[in-house]
């Protein structure tokens, strides 16, 4: 069975009040990486700009980003920071079409039915019954495997305990990862279990702390900078296994962006977090699911940078961003930040992980 | 493969203090249900009693319990409600064997290895690795299923979703389960999942809220009280799923205590909770694995009166106790309680109850 | 300043549908406890239904009760439970009004304003600025003391602090509390403190735990049982402070349920979980404002049994709900079981209760 | 009074293993940002190294740094990435004083008293009793306000909130901060709130939306992008009140390190984390008290690089670190990432720093 997503329907521009509201107007940078006043901001829905009397949509878009003219009569998203001198930005912050902008929030929803006054359990929690939700994520991933692009944001603990690091590269080699954003810390204790069997000096399976394993990690980084990258340590220290050797031997990218938690780092770690934001944002433009593990600050960082919707070839499908976390805060505050159109699981991602790998890999190998 | 237990080490009374010291004193109890002062009070562990010279075990434990000395020598545990006037308390605090009283914690303890000054990450959290702990409980269940005696105590939630709640009532239906604890909310929403597919209004696998779904729970129980009880009702409606069925019908016995929570309640829930203890203590005293998930209550209720061990035919084993709740708060609070051989596992209980499932009975298929 | 509550806007019966609506239908109870199907069960807000042609309110409510109609031509709300035979119980599912029964959301409600697509944190959690709650409480409290009802109901934790106990012991003996709704657990370390300083073993000051603490709430209770009442224990141990000293020696009415994690229990705990629940009804009733700190079972317990409004004489006001819990889970639950009017902080109880009366007390004796 | 702190007893070298213990080896760094093989790294504890015969104490030191030996024979603690070819790194990881290196972790500690076999609550948690450890530091803080470095680590929590927000302002103007570290969150939404009243487009008095305010954060950083620094946005927008402005006004140094998620950033924001390190360390290693409020990112990256102690004209101080986060998971990983001698409250920052102030500064006002 294919995958169905939803259709998307077009906003019907042959009415009021998009056919008589003026082109978006726009106002040219003066300052590098200062935006006009009333400039325009992205939210994570598709945005329509009148441009010489059509509406047409942001080649791409990105919250809270600022959406630039290209002389071709195309519309650029910008982050701020990135804006020139001469830049002719968007203003105007009606969103109905008045000011020649639309945010169109609707494309893929089908009609709410009617509902109660009250309902209980509105929001979602532990207590939210996730079987259909793993059930769709199961039928997605299969899909996307190869017609998508797939993006993992990981944070530490994933790799902290046996199965679920063993689960996720086993994902990774069979093809369920385009890209992996991630920090110095999963890198690092990933690696350190390859090499040493610990993750931050505790054994991933049997949960000792062997003599001196509080130097492991620090061993692992100090290693990795010896070798200059982590091809070389890999090669050298003959690591055969694990989150990291999955992706680079499987040309899956490795985005890993510096904070100031890290030890070491890494050689590959990005230390300029605008530049790491550049190079994040070059997978989430592309993604068509982001799921997004046990991290705050990865999480939102790439839920920031990725929209609600992705377009190839004239097409427009939704991009689907999951959110798995044990905090209920957590999961909620992707969506606080504006990141709406989350599907949020309160679990242990280790479990979560184990479930994909057995539900995916398993499932591959009986049919 | 059989399932290990760690052996247990019979202290050795042949040394001192334990030779020279007098036997344990008794005072009698002069008013029901009150101590005499300086009672002595059991802890979770093993405790001897020097009696006519002789250190001899309690028949039974139960933590915060009074030790009585019956007329045949044998000393039992008592709750402070349960003393009658007449009876022998065993008094005296001191621990160590001076008084005639031991407390032998270190029974199935083998010897620590030594351990550096500073180790990262002791204590248990979301990031503890549990792939150790879940291959040990799969072993274990599997022994339990034919020589031990299993007790679950579950909270509601894990009947909230289609998966888990399938998983469990496979679980009880192929002997994994030997006495179940709960609450009045568990059954209802069980049974409403069986009568209208939601549980607590909401659809437990697709999360829609159907019109007048808020019924569903109230509903549900004003047919057990027509029904006059589960059994009556189970064939009334035709049920035949879900955990309460699968108890009732695999003659898994069901305690269901009551709570100032409770609408209703069902017909068989018991009112006293003094007297639902001593109904759930009929099932934890023969307990050899205790499995509490997600309820604080029922979970401190059931492993305060859970010991570590387990005596039958003269042999000694442990008592294992799994606690399962999303928060770290809620597990830790159960060995802050004094329930300090309990293994804790941070996660979602229907991830937890789904693992149980997978490992445990399509393993069983494949053999 | 005298609080200023939101006027009650009386639903317009001069209009359609009311008007030409028929009466609300009535169905006799057959067997005790079991409502006839169809049966309407009330939620939190004002319900009137349409008997011999006027449209009445309930005398008093109670969500999930069923409205029994009186000979006199009241409508009274009844647990299922309370059920008697014979008893013209409303029927009917239809909240609008058709039916003749209907319920009405909107009393206090002042319009909306319009609102954005989009804003930022629409949820309450940890990160909510509360500045104007707790202003907004203090009014409230200062109101109510003179002209209203306040029931706080209580976990235990919030006596296992020095300065918390002392600050609830003083809003107490300074008139905020008319009853007090809580559990063997509150009762017994609270007065474990006034005895040995210590709370479940560990001094409520310094932290430290005593040689024997753990003995300290089972002599306490012993104590209690010996003494046979709350009083006989205060007087004979010679009691001076505390939350129970303060509640009794003003006369402040104290509902202790009884749970199955209950050691001992006290002597005025209730054993009967639905007796108890009668018991807490006969103050809730009567609450103008209701606090809950750090209970689930409690505060579920009490909000499910708390409208969102109260009538004397004739007046309707509304009934103040606050939760103040330190995980968002917590408080949401409330929401999510039906208890939508509340005001919900997320905080440690221990501050909340010192802000308090530092707010309330200190500024009465400055003025 | 004067804050009393514990004595600092120095480690007794007359005596073995010292006396016969070699000198600290060292090997010499061959490759920039490379430790050598065996390189010892630090803990938060005093740690002596034998140097010519002499155990001397590194000068100052960071939790997982490596020492290095300086041509005049002292120890300077480096990170991995500041190593050069030709540092002399010492080596050995024995840290008992046979190797010439002693790890001396009992230096302020004094003598533990006897523990009974069992005492319940033995972990810090949201029911751990907090008045004790409130006292503690407000004399602590009235003390280093004069005499210490107080450091502040900020996430951006703490100003959502009126009443936070101005106590923190206040705490800072009087002469309790020394240093405030964090990102750009924390200085966009207290510059957001001093210009338009809202933290994130939430008012941070009356929880109200207004229209648009989702652009708010963004127009602030926009105009301080402007502006060009902070102060010159202060000046431009006669800012007059907030921990920014507080901060510049009073001369505290303001350390704004970069993060993934951040828009803008604002002027001074850090971009490369570890020059952000070093930034921070500036302050770390001066700081006798540090403070982390409701942050994971900043608190553990400033708990890594701030010892157990401190020394100045050759006097051994404790440094004193609090954590207070809502989240005992938060605390505890601060705890398990190496920071043993933490303090953590369990509790909404807005209650702990409210109370901060009125201990504090209303204290002072009344002498």
């Amino acid at each position: 069975m294919t995958f169905q997503f939803p259709d998307y329907k077009q906003p019907n521009f042959d009415q009021e009040p998009f056919l008589s509201s003026p082109d978006a107007q726009v106002i040219v940078v003066k300052k590098p990486g200062v935006a006009p006043e009333h400039y325009h901001a992205l939210s994570i829905y598709p945005e329509y700009f009148k441009i010489n009397g059509d509406w047409i949509l942001a080649t791409e878009s990105r919250m809270d980003g600022v959406p630039v003219l290209r002389t071709d009569g195309s519309v650029h998203v910008v982050e701020f920071r990135n804006l020139n001198v001469g830049d002719k930005v968007i203003v105007g912050r009606r969103e109905d079409g008045h000011e020649g902008i639309y945010v169109y929030a609707d494309g893929f929803r089908s009609n709410d039915t009617n509902k109660d006054l009250f309902a209980f359990r509105s929001g979602r929690s532990r207590e939210t019954a996730y079987s259909m939700d793993y059930n769709d994520l199961y039928e997605l991933l299969k899909y996307e495997k190869d017609h998508g692009y797939i993006v993992w944001v990981l944070g530490p603990a994933v790799v902290f305990d046996y199965d679920s690091r063993q689960a996720l590269s086993t994902l990774i080699s069979k093809g369920y990862a385009h890209a992996i954003l991630a920090g110095n810390a999963m890198a690092t204790h990933d690696l350190e279990a390859a090499l040493f069997g610990t993750a931050l000096g505790q054994n991933t399976y049997n949960q000792q702390s062997p003599p001196n394993a509080h130097y492991h990690h620090l061993d692992l980084i100090n290693k990795a900078r010896e070798a200059g990258s982590l091809k070389g340590l890999i090669e050298k220290e003959a690591i055969d296994e694990g989150v990291v050797y999955s992706a680079i031997t499987n040309n899956v990218p490795l985005v890993l962006a510096g904070s100031i938690r890290d030890d070491g780092p890494l050689p590959p770690v990005i230390a300029d977090v605008y530049h790491a934001q550049d190079e994040m944002r070059k997978h989430t433009r592309q993604a068509t699911t982001l799921i997004c593990l046990a991290t705050q600050l990865h999480t939102i960082a790439s839920g920031n940078m990725t929209p609600a919707y992705t377009q190839k070839n004239g097409e427009i499908r939704p991009v689907y961003i999951y959110c798995v976390d044990i905090a209920e805060f957590a999961v909620n505050k992707l969506r606080d930040r504006g990141s709406l159109e989350v599907t949020t699981l309160v679990t242990n991602v280790q479990d979560f992980v184990v479930h994909l790998r057995n539900n995916l890999v398993q499932t591959m190998q009986d049919s």
